[in-house]
């Protein structure tokens, strides 16, 4: 593996998931692995848990941690080759990602969807200029299009509950006020797909998301049919792919209720966080025995962990 | 010890005062004690004294440290129990405080008095919330009403410069241009009457404290009278309890000066700092010899130390 | 060496530039040299390099590192002596430094010109302050008038570039879009002069630096003469001293293009980034094989680390 930014950059899902069963049962076993191994996580955007928990795991491996919130400096970085650097873009990522790279051995970096322009955002131009000039490997902690160190966490866990050997799991979009990135769908399908799980994607019509992520014959759009049998049901909000960063619905009807979580195979709920409860999810679902929230966000330093020390 | 939030979590004060005493004259006698303990600390109000004296005392002990400042990334809590989350508030703290405490093994947070409703700032809800969901040892940098880790380093300052056993403590009010909380007056006061100090607590009329803090029968309104035979001056600042969150008086006869500190027996000068020079205090006073200012800053740190050996 | 805050601290500077070599060659050679030693960095400004290096630097020597955006948390310091502090400024330095520099054993500090007023931006009083107050060895991590931090990893770089014992190094002005300090160019020079190059300053009518860091003798208004011979361009914007912060020129043909590389000795290209590309410099200098800018970069982990040694 010479990056981690998507399931595609794992060259064995079976042994990283091995080596995070491992790692779950024993996180300090290897405390002296990153010795004047130095991590550098880089925020173009907010974040609580990927920050802590990759800290956390760079830790248990002995590995030092750089955070710089590269937003909160109010710092912007040009990407256009070519350009005459006379606006408000003080470094160009040739330079910015090379140095960076010179001060560590693992570089994450976090950087979500501008909404401005879906062509660019899913281009991942500033993963990919990371990847190309920084000379280290790149931890993606969430890019415009994916969120591939919760995706290893979601599965990990579906890996330590699941029942059978190949469970059904509904990704099921739910409501929200505000604009949300497709990361996390997209991500989540893509892993789940890897993973050789039943994958079923439900929403609302005009929520399709990019076929590169979920073909066709993996939607349903009665929800009644998608959460029948269902092991697993995963919950997200996303915005429109199609109209791109439009909300199309906030019906409440697909907040996941008890009633919901009836129709299925008394399955397991999963839900990223930050979660808002009784609109993406009653009170009920995620105060029960079904919630895996917290497994979730605990195999996130798991997940990270297993990526820090395959990379380092 | 369980948690530390206020002189009624401490079991035994002087069994941690003599710790104290000990960490004062070897503070690196420990460097393995917090071999893979994370501390991580959340910060939803700034912080410079608390921030780095509390990582200093980490590093001490040789536990990792994580800093997240939780006001700036501007990351909404929800505390209701039951809301439905439409509005601008993210994460409820029922996830938030587990999700982190997983990720750690002793959680520091800071959250001020938002001076919006007394009753909801003295119910003090966020360290409860915290308390309840993390599920690991929780330290308050500063909450609404107390501000422990400050109040330790005065008991611990004054226990190393007190020259009789039962020492005459004067808590007093100074004027300053800002509202400011009531928590390192009420619980200065609190561990004062703990240490069993002659504790006297003198302000204009209308600076009364909340009497679970301060009883009636320790406030002198009379600066003359209160500051006769004192050996130590507390100066502090707070804004009205009563009327809540006012400012009643800037009068600048409550500052410490040289005639007041005259009026002592040779008391030595406390204040927590950061203080605004000649209003709060006179600089003849905190140049002077007598002044603790910077003792009291340094053992923040061995404070600092004491809990976190006692809590991990 | 007591603190570093200019090159006139430097006892010995071929020693100094002896032991980056030696660094340079072993970075981890001396994992234990800061074992339970402390480095606090405080930023009044915003900072990328400096902070990541310098952090670095300090991680391959083992010294435990904290990071205080002073900025950010809108924490303003009082620097006048007698003042009556109540206005918006919180905290005295006379505190502030005094309280930081007993949480660690070296205080670095950065703190921009503030282009209020000249006078004081160089008598440098937030470097003085905290050089008086701290009880600490100060490190300038960039004050108004001199960034050394930078100044020794140019240094280190042009040594380990230089192809004669006495290299001719111009230091060009070349054209920005916003007002800059003059504390890298000052800087440069002073460190060039003391290394003994053949130091050419070049520049439009009106950008001479203070006569402290380069006196006439070594200005040349001719941009032609002065890069005729050239074993090193060191390219940078700065804002007028005379006209204290104006910008009296935007012309381009001060921009450094491969025929201004033309007229020197196949120079090498530095510049200490961020760089606005095809403004500062032309992209087909920078991405050649001449462009020393990420080995400038990289020399500042060195750089750090040789101070960082000196210092603890």
């Amino acid at each position: 593996m010479q990056h981690f930014t998507s399931v595609s950059d794992v060259d064995d899902l079976p042994a990283l998931l091995a080596s995070a069963s491992e790692i779950a049962h024993a996180p300090h076993a290897w405390p002296d692995l990153g010795h004047q191994k130095t991590l550098c996580c880089l925020f173009f955007n907010p974040s609580l848990r990927t920050r802590l928990s990759t800290q956390k795991a760079a830790y248990n491996l002995g590995i030092h941690v750089m955070v710089m919130n590269v937003g909160i400096d109010g710092w912007q970085l040009e990407f256009e080759d070519g350009s005459v650097m006379n606006g408000n873009k003080a470094e160009h990522v040739r330079e910015a990602a090379a140095v960076i790279g010179s001060y560590c051995d693992v570089l994450g970096v976090r950087a979500f969807a501008e909404f401005q322009d879906r062509e660019k955002d899913y281009a991942e131009e500033i993963m990919h200029a990371f990847k190309r000039y920084a000379g280290v490997p790149i931890i993606s902690l969430e890019s415009a299009t994916r969120h591939p160190c919760q995706s290893l966490a979601d599965i990990i866990t579906i890996e330590a509950y699941k029942r059978k050997k190949r469970p059904k799991v509904v990704l099921s979009w739910a409501p929200h006020p505000k604009v949300l990135p497709q990361a996390v769908a997209n991500s989540f399908a893509e892993w789940a797909i890897a993973a050789d799980y039943d994958l079923v994607v439900t929403h609302p019509q005009g929520y399709e998301l990019a076929g590169q992520f979920v073909p066709d014959s993996l939607i349903e759009y009665d929800p009644e049919k998608a959460f029948a049998n269902a092991d697993f049901v995963y919950a997200k909000n996303w915005s429109s792919f199609h109209e791109y960063g439009k909300i199309l619905s906030q019906d409440p009807a697909w907040q996941i209720t008890p009633e919901r979580m009836a129709l299925t195979d008394n399955a397991y709920f999963m839900h990223c966080l930050p979660v808002r409860r009784n609109v993406i999810v009653a009170d009920a679902v995620i105060d029960s025995p079904a919630s895996l929230v917290l497994a979730q966000a605990a195999n996130r330093v798991v997940a990270a962990q297993a990526i820090l020390k395959e990379l380092i």
